[in-house]
């Protein structure tokens, strides 16, 4: 784990998808791992990208990791792909296109979908940005599709979150009632070349009209288009104009305050839930369980039975207890 | 409380209106209330319908509770709404259409938005179910917008979930990459008015043949109009095929039980993220908080601290205990 530690450190690819891999997995390791790489995280940039399926998301993280380079960053992509298991991983095709970085030692993408995940995946995908951070990549950015409650997850671990919208890509108005108002700092109208794209740069400026806002930032609306790779430094300036804000301003340090308030309290939930998920398989609390699901016990009862269970007496149940120390 | 739950067994559609609003804010006798309406509950028709925005789902709903009311069943319908609390709720325009059964006592209808909801709205929507439940409605829906985790986490409440395409309505492979294949029970075709419907249900035909499916029901793909009440009897029967599949399979019965043993840790958790949410804001937590906030300290220790806290010596933190007890 030490070697392998300073190997991520170091920038090693190899020992960079392992320690990803780990931390999909719930390698029991893992969180000796990311204790070792935290304090040699916080440099990069975070950036999320989210949007609707057929955005062309993919197509402008692929330009904008050309753009980088050109620039000389380092750049890492986490691609949090919601493929269901169902599909079986099998349409991910649009990752293919990503192969004209891949021999480039600069870049570094990796896919991350819902299988495993122990403790869910907006959980990886913070621990997956902290493995790339401490590796000294100067980006990250972290593309995932839609804009429901995970994405907004997800997103809670980047500085500056990208959404991005389409001429013909659904009306705006049904965009914002999905809920990407909160999580947007910058709007990006991708395929730009389109007819239409001006409308839809309108229909937001008056979204953002209409809306209060309880911070002075208001979030640009920039044209892309990635198949043409034009409006790549609008998009790079008007993040870096959101990251400067969020340095002057101060919210960026209360942003990370807050964090990292529920990134503790998340682990320790996350450990928690563990614990009683194991609790529920021994007895006493199997008996339990069997009872809730006879209907002759209802589940509020029986969810502070196991609290009490847990908190009041942990040595009345060694067994439940004993089995959850070797797992964590 | 008592009485409230009296009138709401009653069907009084008042205390159901207030039952629901304990629930979304985390009334003190919330659970109290719950408790005592549990043993009333289990008898009505659970069914969930999501898409994404546009595909007509209120519509549908709507023409579903006319079609249900026809019967002489009475409906509940609980609309989830993930608005995003920027938007402040004013694009709810399209409850508006609902109107049509205000005057219907057989019908009871609830917006739920994202704000408030201590403990998640998966958590709100799987109680306001239960109170609908226990006040003795036939049949139960739940809309939600969206296929993303949060909708998926929504859907574990109900027995039978309808995802609802449409032609234009985007890629079907987009849709099936977004997540929707493990939550569907049946698939409508809506707008089937327009060209292309028999186009979409051939697509998810095929999807469906490519995948390997772990139990033997087959979703069916049911074409409907909502504007013109087409295909409201298709609808309601691949309900019932899929209502009497559950019983027959066992796998009702199993999932039941899957969802109860959900249920009792998603309790479980959900109390001890407040107790440990309370312990951060109270000595010795809120300083250990504070050292991770100045990078003195990683979240993953202090996790390991937060737990080992509250598990090993309750007594030692009362203050933090005590705040708890009084807000639980």
């Amino acid at each position: 784990m030490d070697e392998l530690a300073a190997r991520v450190r170091a920038g090693d690819r190899r020992a960079v998808a392992r320690a990803i891999t780990w931390v999909e997995n719930g390698h029991p390791e893992k969180d000796a791992l990311l204790k070792r790489l935290y304090p040699h995280t916080g440099r990069a940039v975070r950036v999320g990208i989210t949007g609707a399926p057929g955005a062309g998301k993919s197509s402008l993280v692929d330009r904008l990791v050309g753009h980088l380079r050109r620039q000389g960053l380092t750049v890492a992509v986490v691609a949090v792909d919601p493929t269901s298991p169902f599909t079986g991983g099998a349409l991910l095709g649009d990752r293919v296109r990503m192969q004209a970085h891949a021999t480039d030692p600069g870049v570094f993408i990796r896919s991350m979908g819902t299988r495993g995940h122990l403790g869910g995946l907006s959980r990886s995908t913070q621990d997956a940005v902290r493995v790339l951070d401490a590796a000294g990549f100067d980006v990250v950015l972290v593309e995932t599709v839609g804009v429901g409650q995970s994405e907004v997850d997800v997103m809670h671990v980047v500085d500056t979150t990208v959404v991005v919208l389409t001429p013909g890509g659904g009306d705006v108005v049904q965009a914002f009632k999905a809920g990407i108002m909160e999580i947007a700092d910058v709007f990006v109208v991708n395929k730009a070349d389109r007819p239409g794209a001006e409308k839809v740069k309108a229909q937001v400026e008056a979204m953002l009209d209409l809306v209060a806002h309880d911070t002075p930032w208001r979030p640009p609306v920039v044209k892309t288009s990635a198949s043409r790779g034009e409006g790549l430094d609008d998009l790079w300036q008007a993040i870096a104009d959101h990251r400067a804000y969020l340095e002057q301003s101060g919210e960026g340090r209360r942003q990370r305050a807050e964090r990292l308030r529920r990134d503790v309290l998340a682990l320790a939930v996350a450990r928690l839930e563990r614990r009683l998920a194991a609790c529920l398989e021994e007895p006493p609390f199997a008996d339990l369980l069997a009872k809730v699901q006879a209907g002759a016990v209802d589940p509020y009862a029986a969810a502070e039975a196991l609290i009490d269970g847990l908190l009041r007496d942990p040595d009345v149940h060694p067994r439940c207890h004993a089995r959850v120390e070797e797992e964590v």
